[in-house]
């Protein structure tokens, strides 16, 4: 169904916007990159806070609620989503893009244009921290040597740093001695890769922490420049717009608003809330989630 | 399908263990003191720790989880089950009462039990400290009110506190402050509860972090002496057996056994691996796990 075709009765004017696609908040700051790089177009963001983080669950499940959210922001009118998220970039995106890939619709990821950056600043050793799940998939590391087989590289995982993002703690002794412990498990890298969207908003503990010689990659705006360059081949699939944003979110849609401005560095609209409902992500109004003991 | 009439192929031996449900390690120190307790019961532990932590989940999938988790133990040939996950108690344990309880099977929790502790111990103004939802369900305050209308409770959620502990952080200077600033958010309170099975792996940082006059309650030894109590009634839901213990996980097996020896206060026997399949948690070899992107 292109959005062109169809008579919606949604009251949004925007027709169709790229989509954003993140578990979370951390998915914010790529879509500060691509509004900042492109600030034309429409965007819609979906964050699926309400059910993040995804970093330590199973492949099954990532690959069903990346599924759900791609099939949403298809629906709302998108014909390119950019999955901002590693941890479904680096599991399921060649899932999705053979699942909805087409002429008219297509979905790209992080991956890629992180390695390419990693692979064209190392002098030969590159280190990567990510969730947990992205970080056993080594789909960086495959990709990184497709495109340089001889260039080292080390993967720790840091299961605590997308939490205390989430919380709010990113400026606290907490996140600096997190950063430390995660970081004292490299050895001889020249070069560290942020793999997962919420490690840009403690980019100044890595700064800090890591040796004056390792270069602190954080890939959004490699991500950001890859889209525009990819854009201008394929200008159908984003359209010139007005510069609009929608959100939607299926956690608390106040708290994504409040927490999410760090992320997109401005305010955000209104956050829409979605929720999951025979299987599908629907929008649906808040406050219907129950209190106390639960029977279905 | 009662167990002993069954002519199980499996090698296990047991065949009515009390099944100890969690979504991950800290179930293991409630099993610990139930063990101490009554240490003649064969035990079956499954820790979902594949999918843990619960605590940031919506109510649809801790319903899901819960409800795979049990089916798992009663296929198990358990007739009684502890759901030591706070989270799960206090969102999901009416439902699974609902739809598994029988004369033949009954499903426990642990938010009465540490109810009737805090309430028998305070003078008057009870903390509690649990996951996000375990606090948004406020089914602990509830059921304290239950008893005590005129007591005064104060519940802060603590999310960061259980992937610290998962992290095997717990001992770290990062755990004493994340501590620190959850135990500042009370104020006047003289009796602190441990709301989630991670937190008693920070009991001395607890005891250290809060005023001389407040005392820190882990629920687990009244859970277990409420199970005592209750056995006492019903004899037949968990019979005499040899002391022996089965564990189960739907995360890495070898981590669990490693891990889980610091909540159980002993080593672990072979950890044997669980999955999703089709909706349920089927027994199966680890290491099937695919590597890299994944194609459904």
């Amino acid at each position: 169904m292109p959005p062109e075709a169809s008579s919606s009765p949604l009251p949004h004017p925007v027709n169709c916007p790229v989509g954003v696609y993140d578990s979370g908040y951390g998915g914010l700051t790529v879509l500060r990159q691509l509004r900042k790089t492109l600030p034309e177009l429409d965007y819609l963001y979906l964050g699926d806070s309400g059910r993040a983080p995804y970093g330590g669950r199973d492949v099954d499940t990532v690959l069903d609620f990346s599924e759900q959210c791609v099939e949403r922001l298809f629906a709302e009118g998108c014909r390119v989503i950019v999955v901002a998220c590693h941890t479904v970039s680096c599991v399921a995106l060649r899932h999705l893009q053979h699942r909805y890939g087409s002429d008219e619709r297509r979905i790209l990821g992080v991956t890629i244009p992180a390695a390419e950056a990693a692979v064209g600043r190392t002098r030969g050793h590159i280190g990567f921290v990510g969730t947990a799940r992205t970080v056993a998939s080594h789909t960086f590391r495959t990709e990184a040597h497709k495109l340089k087989p001889e260039v080292k590289i080390t993967e720790v995982a840091a299961p605590l740093l997308a939490p205390i993002v989430e919380e709010g703690w990113e400026d606290s002794e907490i996140a600096r001695l997190a950063v430390q412990r995660y970081v004292a498990k490299f050895s001889g890298i020249d070069t560290l890769v942020l793999g997962c969207t919420h490690y840009p908003l403690l980019e100044k503990a890595f700064d800090e922490l890591t040796p004056p010689d390792v270069a602190v990659l954080n890939p959004a705006p490699e991500v950001a420049e890859r889209f525009r360059v990819w854009r201008e081949q394929h200008p159908g699939f984003a359209p010139q717009g007005s510069g609009s944003l929608r959100v939607l979110s299926s956690g608390d849609a106040a708290n994504f608003a409040r927490h999410g401005a760090r992320f997109l560095g401005e305010a955000l609209p209104m956050v829409e809330h979605i929720a999951e409902q025979n299987g599908r992500l629907a929008l649906c109004p808040e406050g219907s989630e129950p209190i106390g003991q639960v029977v279905r």
